[in-house]
């Protein structure tokens, strides 16, 4: 049983923002009393001091911990590439799969430097959704059942959950998604994904423009059936599931973050439980996190994916943690409160 | 032995810049050829690629690796405490040193958390160097003592060296280092340092302008003697000594960087070894950084000074080298190279 279990319409995962828990402002502020009394100067640990507090918040606990941290990758594959939007063939989906499964991506190496279980739900790769230049990419119904594989994914043990997809052509997705949900130029939201030429890049603003133009009446959490994708519609089922569960998220680059795009088109709220891990080199990520209004952990450079981004930022995290839970009080260790 | 045993003068030392070893660039091509052959998009892991390439040229081998991180925090007291720049009293430096021996300070936490092995070298706590707005900080005796105190801290069997510093009013040292080696009016270089108000921050800027036009014959590696300070000369020293064994640092914020200006005044090639953990939130620190053409690795508003943001970068570090080191090539997982 997961919060979308019994759930038959996106209407009524909608109406879940009136419902969901929020942060619990008592333990954010006495995280927040616990952060002004250690052994350094107000405010000097910055983002770590605020990932503590988030944390808190969402444990309901002034000593917030990972006991278990979770991350999830989700694959789908895509009717758009049908459009010549990606220079990889739509086979690489499955072979990244199988390469999360030997432990041989990126993701693999990342989760074990930053002490992640790994799982990888791949959700029905042989069947690509529809190409979103000629209409909605999936129905209703699929798109229900896409966003509970990705709530049944969330482990209620987990005290953390990474986010990440792999599919290719899934670029071009994130770049309708934000377009759909915040509008703009689509030359505003596209960047070279994986490895697009100027001939490429071109193609996917021209198959985004024709995608937005042919699913103009989508809005809210319509939009994931409109120019989604099953990862896509996944991640917000994993994103519901985790905030029913209090497990804060953290999401990975541009395409993890659009995913999310339709649950903040419904309602904002649905994404307090979110931070996003890193902002990718894709431009349109930036942008879309303004539109967002979330503050990326890092920003390295990385325009990978997989949950690459948002694993390097759950070390940042543990960092944050460690700190909050270790350091000794002004009082504690006999210096000086200037 | 250390490099510096047997040198007496300041001179002898900036003649160090045409005998250190440089990267290696047979092994610098050779990890490059790797990232190019990992199953990712060239270039995807970003700053990680970066990061793995350049332990790659100081290790000298295309599978550079972290067998032991040793982290080293220097503390030092300071003359110009006595006009007023700070609003913490000069005990502290002692009653952090004190922390850090017993466990409970910021950079104990995040060494553990990052995997590095903490040293701390308090020298001379109980002497001040000179109040440099009267003319220089320290003798030259005195400062090539404290490089060579940083020199010894060195451990030969790290693969790589943290960074850090703890000094009351070291803040003012940073600051009036940077201007005396690149420049500008003092309140460019000025910040709140730990916690100072509109007053401290008009008392700083007035102290460094002095500070410089007193010791405005300086220039080289003589900047750490005019307006430096001990922590400041042995973290100098522990630079050099780390480039004799080809280790490569990873310096802290705005003190720990300014402290490394000398060496860079002298000669930029010095600091070919060093990455800078993250930009602080100290103003001055993003303007040092453009003046030694380094970028940070992360940006995460800290301003506590200890190694912190160098520790925290050390995560970063060995995440960049698992996935080096552990990804499967395209070859090995039977993925299409687009």
């Amino acid at each position: 049983m997961t919060l979308l279990s019994d759930i038959t319409s996106l209407e009524a995962v909608a109406a879940l923002a009136e419902t969901l828990p929020a942060a619990d402002a008592g333990a954010i502020n006495a995280a927040t009393e616990r952060q002004n009394s250690l052994t350094k100067p107000m405010g000097a640990l910055g983002r770590l001091e605020e990932l503590a507090i988030f944390m808190a918040g969402w444990q309901e606990t002034d000593r917030p911990s990972i006991k278990r941290a979770q991350a999830v990758v989700f694959a789908g594959n895509h009717g758009v590439c049908a459009q010549g939007v990606n220079p990889f063939p739509q086979e690489v989906t499955a072979q990244m799969v199988a390469n999360f499964e030997h432990g041989g991506a990126a993701i693999n190496q990342l989760c074990r430097a930053n002490g992640a279980d790994l799982s990888v739900i791949a959700i029905d790769l042989d069947t690509p959704t529809n190409d979103i230049t000629q209409g909605a990419a999936m129905t209703e119904a699929e798109t229900l059942d896409a966003m509970r594989r990705g709530a049944e994914a969330v482990d209620a043990d987990a005290s953390v959950l990474v986010l990440g997809e792999m599919g290719i052509g899934n670029s071009t997705i994130a770049a309708a998604l934000a377009m759909a949900a915040f509008g703009g130029d689509a030359k505003d939201w596209v960047g070279r994904g994986t490895g697009s030429d100027d001939a490429g890049v071109n193609r996917k603003v021209d198959a985004i423009s024709r995608a937005c133009a042919a699913n103009a009446d989508a809005s809210g959490l319509a939009l994931l059936s409109a120019v989604g994708g099953r990862e896509q519609a996944a991640i917000c089922g994993a994103v519901l599931q985790a905030r029913a569960l209090r497990i804060p998220v953290i999401l990975d680059g541009f395409i993890c973050t659009a995913a999310t795009a339709p649950l903040f088109a419904a309602d904002p709220r649905f994404l307090d439980h979110c931070v996003v891990g890193h902002v990718s080199r894709e431009p349109g990520h930036a942008r879309l996190l303004d539109a967002l209004n979330k503050q990326p952990v890092l920003s390295l450079d990385m325009a990978l994916g997989e949950g690459s981004g948002a694993a390097v930022a759950l070390g940042i995290l543990r960092s944050a943690l460690e700190c909050h839970n270790g350091m000794a009080t002004f009082a504690e260790a006999g210096v000086s409160d200037g």
